[in-house]
């Protein structure tokens, strides 16, 4: 059930039977020659719709642009400041907590989102106990990472081996070529990869990742792959959205 | 061609020959008991791609999200506050014009975007001059709000009169009716709407328009009307864009 | 009454017969070679002073610095930069309404107040709902601009037709030549006049209108002309602002 | 010479002679039963305004709202907050200094202004000089509060001893006095009047002040008094402004 | 007792007898050729301490870097800005009086931390105030600075006349050299000593005071002196905090 | 080298031959009934005063209080929220960058910290690009936290298997019994302790973690282990400080 195809009132009954909420976050980044920019957006959006099927949640629009500051030397990439994503999720949990939503689950399709979405859940939930809202203290948000998925980061490692690499993998290409095999990209890619440096500023990481790619070859992605990495993220994190949402809750 | 299907070199390649991008932004926010509360994203997105391929602009990832905090009584909204939304328009301006883009056309689903955008603007150009990026004072933004359409406008009024409300109105749905016809929704509509209140508070708001929709009869909207409205939204946006795009510049 | 003249049992009298209140607002920017810097604040707050005393409302100090960032290429331009305007606004309407305000109405003169105004409205609402002030569902605001008065403009046509321009016009420098006639200025006019660019950075919008006039000739301009400005508008926001403190309120 | 009712040609002008601006700054406050809820801006306009014609400076408009949280208790008090305040100062000096201003002299009336006052001329310092503005590090702010003038204090001291006070003074009640003769009021004092109590919370400020003066009465002001106040405030403060623009700048 | 070295149980316990809690502030910043950069932060914390001691009160973590942009332009400064301070401030008082803490007393070792900490505190009354915390009227602040004290002042001026000077003092290098007599500093000082400039920007501030002195001798500090300081300090401060916590509260 | 006990002079002749720095930061926050509620910044502290002095680094003063909001239910918890916390660092590393420094070793005592430095990080990179200063894409920051060392990890494992839990951890009360043997505390803990919760609210954490303690025993602690964690930290912690300093930088 995707929010943005539901009306005000199939909302109101969803709620009688479920206060969780799947979220998609991406991000609109330079995946390589090859990658698509939204790559991480394709991703998490086409999982998390997965995972709303399997389960019966409610998806909410997809939050295409996320923390990406590292990529910003290289055009086209679109990045929130993360004090600007942390006032964002804080938006969005707000408007659905008062709405009655109380778990809220992001699925997740890049790596630099995640310390910024947890220093939005803290920035949140201290936020909404002190506006006092009813349900305050029940509201939970759990970042769930579909490539850090055990079953996924298995295929990737049997497939691909030390040419996943950490940006611009063929796994994450392998996805979205399965959902948009019309745009499948081919360029020259550079035999030799970089590989091992760490992130900072965005002069620096385009310095030591010229091309994008972090130690990855996604010339060895497949649409074929792709499937089978999409059945297995949906499958895991549908059993990751259901644990999470009978956790205990204070009463 | 859409960012988010681009590579960064297809992006560099554009850039080339154009600085223009097309940016995409509704709303998520509930359009009475038979609109979808996607309705301004949908609307948007589907003319903003309609926008690129009758003028070979890039078109951004869509804002889904955006000011609609008095709706926000009903549930399933889900809005940003304005200095939210403008710290986002700040950021994604900031991203983009770094890497040379210069003329940024919002095609709008929302008329509760319209004074945060123009703030957020105002507050762009001047923090990238601020900034001393190259081309800051070349930068341009513009929102063009496709339901404010001279030919949207008359059509609609020929088909509905005053029937078309202004909000959850059947052209609008009549547009989502297009792009999604599985997503037709039925409900009970009484015959009676409320029309002609000011709109302040959420709760002010939901006290005055019950079932959400003002003065609108969404029924009267068909996927037929859908496409006509598509069509001429489309037509009339892609002039608009290109006169932008050819305006003056300073040097 | 005038606020700043009033004690605050003055005020708390005053509460016990009508929660409205009349907010100037102006703008402190360049007004071509002959307008006077102070054009938009010296309209609003006569402006408002004359509402004030035809509807016995009482009138808050003016708020002479607006957000006139496109201007600030010209020496004397004074603008809040969008973010802090809207702070300013809430944080006057928060103080206000823990007295027990309801009804804000802010005559502005000056255009590009009109989008952050309203943005700041939005972000205020939500504010105080937040809060949790008693009375802030009843909250309203609204903007009522001078110069887009009905009776304004048609005498604006009749007297200066398309050399009214939208800025450093003769009607809001007639007004100003009405208030103050000591003040009023001779400088040479280039007869020819840039208009029809539309409005981003300061640094083109000086480019594109070196001499800080659009399209007006505020040479035109007497104080007989002003007064007759000022009667018109102190009429017709009288008869608005009145309609708005009876407009219907949420119980 | 008053900035709004200058040319932006004017300044240009002034620009060439001097680079010395003062900005009035005040509070809308209660003042008591009988004081005026513009006090502090009145005093600080009307001193201000003098030492402009007294030094041929140009005066900014006045800053009619400061910091007066604390009072906001009573009705018709209106504040910023701290946060909010310094925004302000930032974004008035920002403009100014792009235009060529260096020295700003705020003469203040309000003592609840000179810490945020401070507070934001450092962070405005900062600020200038991370934009890297060409006179950044010449930018001096001064605030200068007329009520602390030694001549003041003085003549305050010989008319009222220990029945000054330190709020809703009879010497800042006479200049309101002197400057608005036809705004006298008149209302009923308690002999006795609470003093010596520390500024906390609006909550606390009202409990032990409840008439809203401290240790003042106001009943001995005369705007004979006010006069004398005003045209000592104006010398002391006309000497001080030329002593700030004539001290050392660095080069 | 130290909150550092306590337990939230003990905590919990001091509540029962006192919500008061002392709160050393100091600064990281250059202290001229020969003081130490965390002298305001060691003073601040070693008479904090002293003051604990002697009133039984608890003492919060020491505040090691506030408001120094002044000093930014010698290595090894680190400043907040105001805005940031303001909001540490506000963090750390809404933490503690959440827990029921109302009376906040902030030794302080740095000038340049008061204005912002005044204004911290009305920021702070007011948010409390919002967010409807049980106790927020209640809650005090107060800036108490060790360096003002009328017996520290007294016996500076017998020490070291005008050769104490305002910043890298001899007093407060004393109380340095008592707290670490392993860290006394030897360097040669000019025997001139820049004086008199006020404080504006960073470049400014290096430019007038090249060796980071404020008109001080600093080679007349001696430990013992530094012992009679802090013995001074404690016994004044002690004093101070009594009487702020019996001062009268609202009820 | 501590900053504090250091002259700037010393810190100038100190950037000659290193540009690195260590910043400890640790939180205030409840440790159960036996632990300190400094315990994270005085084993912070410590093991960075262990780093600097093996390595020559100098150390910046400890960051007492954290990202601690779910610890917040418990009286003595001080936390900042995360987006105050972004501030603070960037506060901190823009001070340092513009004396010279290009490495930030921030050595953490407190899990809940990470996240939100992570975001600091990226949000200072880009905030340092923006204001162009000359070093700013040589900027790295890097967190490095004493308890996932592995060593101290193995450690842990060994002596206390699975009562090692999560906060309030015998390994990290065992390094502040040796840091302040004259500070350990007695206290009865239930035998049974709550874990496997998630951390969201504090309202939810103090319901679900009654005494504070997760899924640990600290009596298990003893001073001689708190040795040893800490001298096997420092050990680690030295290493990877001087990898950091030689690790490859954009020229």
């Amino acid at each position: 059930m995707l929010l943005s195809l539901s009306t005000w009132q199939e909302v109101e009954t969803y709620l009688q039977k479920s206060t969780g909420i799947i979220l998609p976050i991406g991000s609109t980044e330079q995946h390589g020659p090859t990658g698509l920019i939204g790559t991480d957006a394709i991703c998490a959006e086409a999982i998390a719709r997965g995972v709303g099927e399997a389960t019966g949640a409610i998806v909410a629009p997809t939050i295409n642009v996320g923390m990406a500051l590292h990529h910003t030397a290289f055009p086209g990439t679109i990045s929130l400041r993360p004090s600007t994503l942390i006032l964002l999720v804080r938006d969005y949990v707000t408007s659905l907590a008062k709405a009655g939503f109380t778990k809220f689950y992001f699925i997740n399709g890049h790596g630099g989102n995640i310390a910024t979405l947890k220093a939005a859940f803290s920035e949140t939930y201290a936020y909404l106990e002190d506006l006092q809202i009813p349900s305050a203290h029940k509201v939970q948000c759990q970042v769930a990472n579909w490539f850090m998925c055990g079953s996924v980061y298995q295929l990737a490692k049997e497939l691909y081996g030390d040419q996943e690499g950490s940006h611009a993998t063929p796994s994450e290409v392998a996805v979205t070529q399965y959902v948009y095999p019309e745009a499948i990209k081919q360029a020259p890619l550079s035999p030799e990869v970089a590989r091992g440096h760490r992130i900072y500023s965005a002069t620096d990481f385009r310095q030591h990742y010229p091309d994008g790619r972090m130690g990855s070859n996604p010339a060895l992605a497949t649409p074929e792959h792709g499937k089978q990495f999409y059945d297995l993220a949906v499958k895991e994190l549908s059993n990751g959205y259901l644990e999470f949402l009978n956790a205990d809750t204070v009463s």
